[in-house]
């Protein structure tokens, strides 16, 4: 087993799978394209399958090797996840299934060292953000809640249903095209411009703030 | 009345609010789907009934409990506006004072305490904004009020009147289809693009600004 | 001319002079109300020449007092210039020198003191500044001759001409409907998204900068 | 060598450079301008030409001056860059050659000492910028493959391929125009909101990110 660690570890096969997932990535990238598909799908297939080899013989060769520790390092569950999706059976429909084939790219995130530390850095940051994301969503919900109650006729389409609503309101938060959306509801409904208004300065407010408490826990650190 | 106290201000009566206000405001997001209302509608009555009668008994309790220093809390002057609502008389014409009893999910905000801090640091934030605030303000009414007299008979519906100019420019600021508008204006007006640019520049300057205040405030502390 | 001075800087003219200003304001906004122009429009006209003589009044008092310290404070040649706007002729086709009044408005930046330190310490952060606001000038200018002569043809509308084209790309910087610019232009020109990625890309690494330039002399007072 | 290395380096020569290249930005700058051209060509074609010698020999001197450290500044190889461009054969098709001879005007950067240090900090804020960026990529490679396979059908001008799913991508991150994109998509796939949701979620998260090590980059100098 210790002979196994020394491989699985070693510099040298980490960049042999960092290989192997760029060359997966690449050919994930081809199967867009039609022409590829034609002339070289099989190619394709192939090197998708072998990939998929490699990647479930390194996780089970790590879960050799560590034991019950693996299940403890949250970025195996992580990869083991990620290489699960591709051993789901994937039926006519799920045609979804078969696009998160592409996922695995996102294994460079756990086998780069430089971008494992900035992806935990972001994690990082995350907890610290949680009582402004709650208070965000909380702002939304009450919003959607209030803009399909009270447009929902107008406009149909967008906020005819709580999940419109939602979907509106995220867009308007991001500025696009929250003008028009608004000038929609006014034809009828005058006095919207304080319902887009608020809710444009409460939830930049917040974002603002989000963003404040980001950059205070960047300072410290 | 220490009694009473007591049970108001345990862990476990919190507790409860919450959850009432949660169920509350779920029931008031299932008033906006027709299904439910149809099949449960009475249900969703009730239990908006229910949760209101357990606000105001709580207030009611918080008010014989604390007395007249109930009122120095803001917070309680909060939840009492907010549940105040829901006893106003909702006639026909009033849906939006329907449309606001969905506002009582913003109790969680007093009852939550990490909300709550939240909350508490976002409007400390404010007093420091103030006079940026004012100093937008000032811009966007002398903006509005030029671009009425300059633009309003060309684009009518952009800028036919103060009010219309208020929103348009807001809009503008938040960088939202403003480029369509000011071609819009434009075809008539060709010199409009300074217009547009200098508020543009000025507008972004100074929320640029307004960021630093909130960042440089959020800092100190 | 002590006694004039000590009228002139005391709190109570100061205040005077604040409420004059309002109430101009406020004239200059009905005067877009056509409604209210029909009714009271003498009024109007009566207080707006009111306000108009006690600006004039004002800054006559000031420079007899002040002498030729008068003109060495830039408030008051910012006054001056304002209050100058509304004594030039203004002729029919002039209808934009009538619409500059509501810049008198401005005079409370000068006037309320919160107002005034905002102002100047906006005008402080400018020339650390000034280097950035070059450099994303140039790009803009280097982008926009570029952009006339490949584009010029495709797009006549967006950059028919170099003032056009500086347009197009300034409204690109703000991210306002690049994509459909973009995508019109692609359909003759495949390689355009390049050109636009690049630009969109390059300035706002640039206005990060302008950013962070504002943020770091922020920190340091 | 040593009275050309006096000259070439004098603060007056640099003058003359920085005023031949203004005046060569704003010819090729009138270029633009059919009139200009019509009336003028001949003598912009002139200055065009003049501006280049004298470019060529500025340089050309510089290398006889400082020899094999000419190519050790990376500046020199800019200015080499730029003036070249103009040296190559621009023949009929190849417009997107003559289009590049305005990048002249960049030399500016190089020339004037307060751009030369802007441009200097901003490359310096490049490698600590690089992990985030290269996540930013990946992140944007993932998602473009799976949109490609998942709406290339529903939507095939928007997600047709992988470079118009990574050019619309792109566009989804600067925000522009993205909810009609995405409305367009749930047609036929309703639950694409998840797909949005979550790239822009997860990448503005990442800029954010990206941001924050410029920040505090730039803190740390
Ligand atoms: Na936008
Ligand atoms: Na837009």
């Amino acid at each position: 087993r210790e002979r196994i660690r020394v491989i699985v570890f070693s510099r040298r096969f980490q960049q042999f799978i960092v290989a192997v997932i760029l060359v997966n990535a690449a050919t994930l990238g081809l199967e867009t394209v039609p022409a590829a598909v034609a002339r070289h799908g099989d190619l394709l297939t192939l090197i998708d399958h072998v990939a998929l080899y490699v990647f479930v013989a390194e996780l089970a060769a790590k879960m050799y090797v560590e034991r019950w520790r693996f299940a403890r390092d949250p970025w195996n569950v992580f990869d083991t996840l990620i290489v699960a999706v591709a051993l789901l059976p994937a039926t006519g429909g799920l045609s979804v299934l078969r696009s998160l084939r592409i996922l695995r790219a996102l294994r460079l995130l756990s086998v780069v060292p430089s971008l494992r530390r900035v992806v935990s850095a972001l994690l990082r940051a995350m907890p610290g953000m949680s009582s402004i994301v709650l208070l965000l969503s909380l702002v939304l919900y009450v919003a959607a809640v209030m803009a399909t109650k009270l447009y929902g006729r107008t406009a149909p389409e967008r906020f005819g249903s709580l999940p419109s609503s939602l979907f509106t309101l995220f867009q308007t938060m991001t500025g696009d095209d929250w003008g028009n959306i608004a000038r929609e509801v006014m034809t009828r409904h005058p006095s919207a411009w304080v319902f887009f208004t608020a809710f444009i300065l409460v939830s930049t407010f917040i974002v603002l703030n989000l963003f404040m408490a980001v950059v205070v826990s960047a300072m410290e650190e």
